[in-house]
């Protein structure tokens, strides 16, 4: 379902932004990133337990989500957060927190994405927060996903960006090598994050993430995911098969909803 | 491959033990480990790089090799320790160290097991090394297991005791009762290894260990395996499938080989 600006007049205004006229509107990346947000948190009822993405996108809805919440237009949420920054960001708009332990089931839970295939596979973690993120969205009901028209891949690892993988410290070169290893016939190169510092960038578990620069597509992404994990010293991937269950797309040209 | 004490007087020997006679000689849990141990550095060849195995069983192992090479009768030894307690051992007694990451390549390794079945699939990990140990064990040429006679099983778990799961703290419950659910056709309980002084365990990765226990077999190894990775928060399993190449038992009535 695609949604030009000039037929979602209500979605702008909510933005605070130009209505679109001739010659159109030119959309910031950003701004792409917070209408996408917003339409996802239309879907946010009261009395929800919500998972809290993390990144530049899912942070605009947890910052409509917070504003909603003041506003009284949403009550009794219950915000599970992916990650330490997301929690910190929850706290200060007042969005009541909890976490898996107390509550494993979970109505809907909003993020952005790295990359976003056909199927509605996902890349996601370029962020650092794949893991936490993997296991909240991987306990909801609904996974929306919420992405700019950049994030949209023929496959995954098709931007040429990272594909992240989470790794634990203790030998993390012959964990990489290991992972460089298993895709090179798709050309693959993998390299330790970084800081701003130029150190090992550490995630909330402690851990580093090694990520993969891919030349080629890398086959059945299910036996990929397998294979990446059963290396012992990996104890996440990036690749999200399967788990989202809307995509909404924010474009120059409009919206786009995808349902699985 | 049997052989009977009577005829292994010069292990006996090796062992200060007194020669075997009628009555036969009772030995303790701990003299039939170092009976195995000391078997399998007979295998050990100067110039090898060796993985240093963790544990009751392996200490023994350990201590022999630093023995050996103190007396010049092995030389030229680099040691991979699958530990922070067996690389603080080895460098009490002088064995010269490196890591996976230098050392890519294991010549051979020397580690105990909780459990072995008659496919020479291990549990391990009750010592809390799992991943190390696996890390290690997975990048030998050749995996030398070393139990007394206790750790035979007729299937993976079948000892009742715990079979064990590394995993991140940040939601450990989450993640336990999703190991429970998977093998709850197998009466599996979970349960968190907690220290001595009643706080979680850590390992030496910063992560928790979950206990499986299970009342029956749980089928298909591999895919057991692949379920358990697949859980995001599930860091390594005990299960080591298809990794050991030899496997010294030793019992009351002597030491069996055996071999992949």
């Amino acid at each position: 379902m695609a949604v030009a600006w000039s037929e979602k007049a209500s979605s702008m205004e909510a933005l605070s932004l130009s209505p679109p006229m001739s010659p159109p509107v030119i959309l910031t990346q950003d701004e792409l990133k917070k209408i996408a947000a917003y339409k996802a948190v239309e879907f946010v009822e009261s009395g929800m337990v919500l998972g809290l993405g993390t990144g530049s996108t899912a942070k605009h809805a947890v910052d409509r989500i917070g504003e909603l919440l003041r506003q009284g237009k949403l009550t009794n949420i219950i915000g599970i957060p992916t990650s330490k920054k997301t929690q910190e960001q929850a706290i200060s708009l007042g969005i009541p927190l909890s976490d898996l332990d107390s509550h494993p089931t979970i109505d809907m839970a909003i993020d952005g994405a790295d990359e976003v295939d056909p199927h509605l596979n996902l890349v996601k973690g370029r962020g650092g927060s794949l893991l936490r993120e993997k296991m909240v969205e991987g306990a909801c009901k609904k996974f929306v996903c919420i992405v700019d028209e950049s994030k949209l891949v023929k496959y995954l690892g098709g931007s040429g960006l990272a594909m992240p993988v989470e790794v634990v410290p203790f030998c993390w070169k012959f964990t990489a090598k290991k992972l460089q290893n298993l895709f090179r016939d798709s050309g693959c190169v993998a390299k330790l994050r970084n800081d701003c510092k130029g150190e090992p960038f550490v995630t909330d578990n402690g851990n580093y993430i090694v990520d993969l620069y891919l030349k080629k597509d890398i086959g059945d992404l299910q036996v990929a995911s397998d294979a990446i994990l059963r290396i012992a010293g990996v104890v996440e991937h990036g690749m999200f098969l399967a788990m989202a269950t809307t995509v909404i797309v924010a474009g120059e040209l409009g919206i786009t909803i995808k349902n699985k």
